[in-house]
């Protein structure tokens, strides 16, 4: 172990304990502090940004990284801008600490409260995005809990006069700065991956690798999906101009994102009138397809390519659908259990009783009927933040938002009861009553 | 990969899509028959457990099992009859599925629900336990879940005869066999722990060494604790007679157990005053006192061992009780983070802001004031049945009841809404208004 990676994750743990217990308007002011210092700091943040576009200039020219990875990477005023209206937009979020989820009375005058409160330390690991530090800065501090933040290697400079921002924040809010701390280098990313005492949660933010490499190599609990392998499922009963419009949001709205389509299943009767149709749409749409046997022998007029087996979970991520004749709902439910990634699929049907066949039975994050599978999201479910998207069953599952990252604690006031004198028979009984949460 | 493993786990994966959409009743009523059969088929169970008993007979006879564990191991009918009583209760309980945590309109016509469903396919591995199969059989039923049991070898016969009953159950009851499934030997159970494709939560009642054996070993979400080191602060403010029944209770009523305390923090201000009567209450209770040197001086009159630096983190789960005095609340929160498990610990103290104090800022599942730490239990708490304590801070902390046996997924019914309607110039508008439950 490199001792200064254990000794600042011992710091961040230290400091976890205070942001814990301030106050909604001390983590809020500490937040919007750092939005202002963004815009008040700009110059310097800039020129740290123009180191790192030094070295990505370089790289880019060699073609060792892509155009929109250097853009996500360069800082502009207006970037600047946003970043710090989504802190003061995560400031102005309701608090998610000291909710209390449950009051049972346990017997008259012992009082159990389950209670939201942080997680304690996160750890994020991300790659060329220096708005990552900022948003994710905003819901830690916003949810009481510490962070810890590995940028990737082509975002250091940037990231580091961004925590150094922050942490001065901190420092005149009245907070220790070591509720932010930023580590460098695959050696101390993958130290900090094998300290389950103390980190809670990591959350990597980046590329399908990036998620499985961290999945790969920690114990901690990760909150994240690798993959988002969608599916629209045409049903026998489905509107077709329904389905198209869904098809078509589902795939070319934002063909890299998580929640965009990979697959459509088609019930086989109306395989031979519908998939000429999508075929069009898609075409217009600069949408390339691929098939099963049976699209390919109805499609015989568009160029279809074969879909190999091990090729249906396959995350295109880009304008490339594949297409899939079902014999019946179960085949196509089998199918999405079969090569799906559990994120979000959809079932266009009139008929109301397979829809709820469909959404009682798939196992997914997110199961829809007559809606695209893009509505998957934070921002979209309402949830005013999103942490990220889980594929896990546990914790939190689809679009997570700041309760993911909080946990509860049960606080029990009593007015010295003992336990054993609830046993035996001049047993005391316990009452149980659920009281309202006040 | 053992392929019979891989075999078995497969089939109770499908077999858990089935269980995950059976009606209520339909899991009540299989419940029910189990519970049923357990009486009917005594003799069988009997005949199958003096086998194991057999075999156990030589174990202790060589001092290599304990009595306590061949207690545990034997049946006899009125076990049977408690163990088809507690899967009767089970049968009884609200059903944990289908509950709507959230409902949200998103725009008109597009709803948006949070519902709680199963989690897929529980391991459970334990020990010298019967009645962890009907009682884990039950919960998992409930809750609709599948289920993969790992007996201990001693155990082996009474389990492969209550499974079969349990399997034949379901059968009659119309469900697939397959719900429940049994492998043994250790082979088998360490694959089944790499499976985290196919196995949604690993559950290990037992030892702490089997917990920490499978936390260690696994990919897969573990459901437990290995330790419960759980303290009692006795604050400057304490009524000591309180402080006294707490810490009797919280250490004799049952030592063995992850509730029971190991660890009284006592404020310096009333350590000469109250020191002397603990060691007298202690010593009518058998229980033999460790202490720090400022115990022991005050003590002197008393045999007490010191308690190395490493001791303060050991779980006696005996009638040993460690004694330290602490300079500060402040001292005994951080005594608490440095050697406790994150179990639940208690402060005895008249003051309230020193309770408010305490509870705010203790990092534990469960923080308690003026009452024994042994009321961290599910029964007492009033969850209905208790699946676990668990001092994970994910998904579920402290007592788990049913619910740590469910997931939630989004459902969303629409009208055939895409989501790039709600960008752009003529923009449709979320709505985003929460809705009442039903």
């Amino acid at each position: 172990m490199n001792s200064s990676v254990v000794d600042l994750a011992s710091a961040v743990k230290r400091a976890s304990r205070q942001v814990a217990v301030a106050s909604r308007e001390e983590r809020d002011a500490a937040i919007l502090a750092a939005a202002q210092c963004l815009e008040e700091l700009r110059e310097l943040l800039l020129a740290a940004n123009t180191k790192d576009l030094e070295a990505a200039n370089g790289l880019l020219a060699a073609g060792e990284i892509s155009q929109a990875l250097y853009d996500r990477l360069t800082l502009t005023d207006k970037k600047l801008e946003e970043m710090a209206k989504s802190m003061q937009a995560v400031a102005d979020l309701a608090d998610p600490l000291g909710r209390i989820l449950q009051r049972t009375e346990l017997d008259s005058g012992l009082i159990l409260e389950k209670v939201t409160c942080p997680l304690g330390v996160l750890a994020v690991i991300f790659e060329a995005r220096p708005d990552a530090v900022t948003q994710i800065t905003a819901l830690a501090l916003k949810s009481g809990n510490a962070v810890i933040l590995k940028p990737g290697a082509e975002v250091e400079h940037t990231a580091d006069a961004l925590v150094e921002i922050v942490r001065k924040s901190l420092a005149e809010s009245g907070l220790p700065a070591d509720i932010v701390a930023m580590i460098k280098g695959r050696d101390a990313a993958s130290e900090l991956l094998n300290m389950s005492g103390m980190v809670d949660l990591v959350i990597p933010r980046g590329s399908k690798n990036l998620v499985e490499y961290v999945q790969a190599n920690t114990r901690i609990p990760v909150l994240g999906h690798a993959e988002g392998i969608c599916h629209v499922y045409v049903d026998a009963a489905a509107d077709l101009n329904m389905a198209l419009e869904i098809i078509d949001d589902a795939k070319t709205d934002y063909p890299a994102a998580c929640n965009a389509a990979e697959t459509v299943l088609v019930h086989e009767s109306l395989a031979t009138t519908f998939l000429p149709l999508l075929a069009e749409r898609m075409r217009a749409k600069q949408v390339r397809l691929r098939g099963c046997k049976g699209t390919r022998a109805i499609l015989r007029e568009f160029s279809v390519d074969p879909v190999a087996e091990n090729q249906w979970q396959h995350e295109y991520a880009d304008l490339v659908l594949a297409v899939r004749v079902v014999p019946s709902i179960d085949e196509a439910i089998s199918h999405i259990h079969e090569y799906g990634s559990s994120h979000t699929e959809t079932i266009v049907t009139e008929d109301r009783a397979a829809a709820e066949k469909f959404l009682a039975q798939v196992d997914s994050a997110g199961v829809f009927h007559n809606a695209s599978t893009r509505f998957a999201d934070g921002y979209r479910y309402g949830l005013g933040a999103e942490v990220g998207i889980s594929t896990n069953k546990l914790h939190a599952r689809g679009p997570v938002g700041l309760e993911g990252l909080t946990t509860y604690k049960y606080v029990l006031r009593g007015g010295g009861q003992v336990a054993r004198a609830y046993r035996g028979p001049d047993a005391k009984r316990f009452t149980h009553r659920l009281l309202p949460m006040k």
